[in-house]
């Protein structure tokens, strides 16, 4: 990840040092492999560790930088999201979804194990999300909202929701509105989630902080999705470390086949200002949005 | 249910009144269907709404009498329970688990939808559960206390963990004890967590309380599978509302095919006395254990 050419030397060294934490924080959260049952834990390892981005987890901090939020609460959050995240991706490749064979570069878990257990998996990373987050030390009332803007972006109203409207629509013309509408809830509720919980680890958010979160967040999620679209259309399975071209094979609307191509980058880059532009408000008080706004041109600039 | 012969009128009656209760309050905290995705929102209430004996919301309510809690709080821990019971069932008639067509007399989610849907309804379901008891109205740390059991209960050391030991355990010779401990996962952990909440709706629990209630709940969780598993050998898939005899076809180990269906009987009558004996230390100084009783009583002796 930190290796494309658009990430400044120092926002590199930062993510590096994330991505590490969360790497050691999520084998501290996960269960350990040699408890039963052996093989179920192994795979929930496999599914979650060694993998992505960590977008998610990366919003976690920068959110967390605005208020010198708790590190340890940080991770905690950031470890729940991921694990929320990592589900969705092995029930998504799931041969009833997308039936993908790859992710990451490696085998999806129902290849490297067997659907069932698959299936299990998700199911019980998302039972382990909230039972971390249900211990963290937060004020026990902030830790409660922390885990309602979590379950709320998981649901039928967030992330399962819009793949229940992707699944859908596949075959028709949604218009740029639904496309929207399916992206905000499919991947834009967990990224804006990530950014509460970040900040929630700071302090109780007033209405204005909540505006500009919000704000931020809707520009970031839908520049992701933008992004995604495009680099599915311009980049090779090998570059992404995932199926190329699938959307398009698989007949799904994208913002490239709704706006084209050229549109897409110019509304990426109209998404990418539109997210600094939210932080202002916060920014004149606190200049601690420096993160928040790489994440942002991070997003918007990234190659895979 | 509660036309059982073995069901004294008083406790049909209490039963009936809380399986009602139980509707509605699901009807309120459910999404409704008119919302977007509707389809999904559909799936979800044909899932959860209108099936079983609500067993888990009965202890929620028979422990909740034990310390007076408050009613409200016991309908949403009722019904979040129960939607993690209704997703794990969506989950375990797929294809790729026990492949059945028929739960509680009607077509399984994935039948009357498909695949795709009844993943997502399953996974919706869990946040679903989640999220309304995260906004529940008891003392804060209690609440998180509530989450944090709940989220145990349904992960990998417990329904999910069961679930992954069940699969594993086809066509092998388990012992009594690696049975017991698969069950105890599988069905106690939920029936466990049930039982904790109803009580924790009423007061902060002291370790005497969470002695009596664990011990309880052991034994009325291992007498529920040591019925299902004599029902299974026994009845027929009419008077159960789901395909009979499948544990057998499956060539999966139950307690009657390791102890015999009278031995069998003898474990179910012996954990009744158990549950009851485990409440003695608390009904001396409450008097309120009759429905916890009772509903150890109508475990071990109901026909379906």
């Amino acid at each position: 990840m930190p290796d494309t050419i658009t990430v400044s030397p120092d926002l590199a060294t930062w993510m590096k040092s994330i991505q590490e934490k969360i790497e050691i924080a999520l084998n501290n959260f996960l269960p350990e492999t040699k408890q039963i049952p052996e093989r179920l834990h192994d795979a929930m390892r496999y599914a979650t560790m060694d993998g992505g981005k960590r977008v998610r987890p990366l919003l976690v901090y920068a959110a967390g930088q605005l208020f010198d939020a708790n590190k340890d609460e940080l991770a905690r959050a950031a470890c729940a999201l991921e694990m929320i995240h990592a589900y969705s991706l092995v029930h998504d490749d799931m041969p009833c979804m997308d039936d993908d064979a790859l992710r990451r570069g490696k085998p999806t878990v129902h290849k490297k194990y067997d659907e069932a257990s698959a299936l299990l998996v998700g199911d019980a990373l998302q039972s382990h999300a909230f039972f971390i987050l249900s211990q963290g030390k937060n004020p026990p009332e902030r830790q409660l909202t922390m885990l309602q803007i979590l379950a709320h972006a998981a649901g039928s109203q967030g992330m399962c929701g819009g793949q229940a409207i992707d699944l859908a629509s596949v075959g028709l013309n949604l218009n740029r509105a639904e496309l929207e509408q399916m992206h905000q809830l499919k991947t834009g509720a967990l990224l804006q989630a990530a950014v509460l919980l970040g900040a929630l680890c700071g302090k109780t958010l007033s209405e204005e902080d909540n505006t500009a979160l919000h704000r931020y967040s809707r520009a970031i999620g839908l520049a992701f999705q933008v992004v995604d679209d495009i680099l599915d259309a311009t980049a090779d399975s090998a570059t992404l470390g995932k199926t190329a071209g699938k959307d398009a094979a698989a007949n799904k609307p994208t913002y490239v086949t709704i706006l084209g191509l050229e549109s897409s980058r110019l509304l990426a880059e109209q998404l990418r200002q539109e997210a600094h532009n939210a932080l202002l408000p916060l920014t004149a008080s606190v200049h601690r949005s420096e993160r928040l706004n790489q994440l942002a041109d991070f997003i918007v600039q990234r190659k895979a």
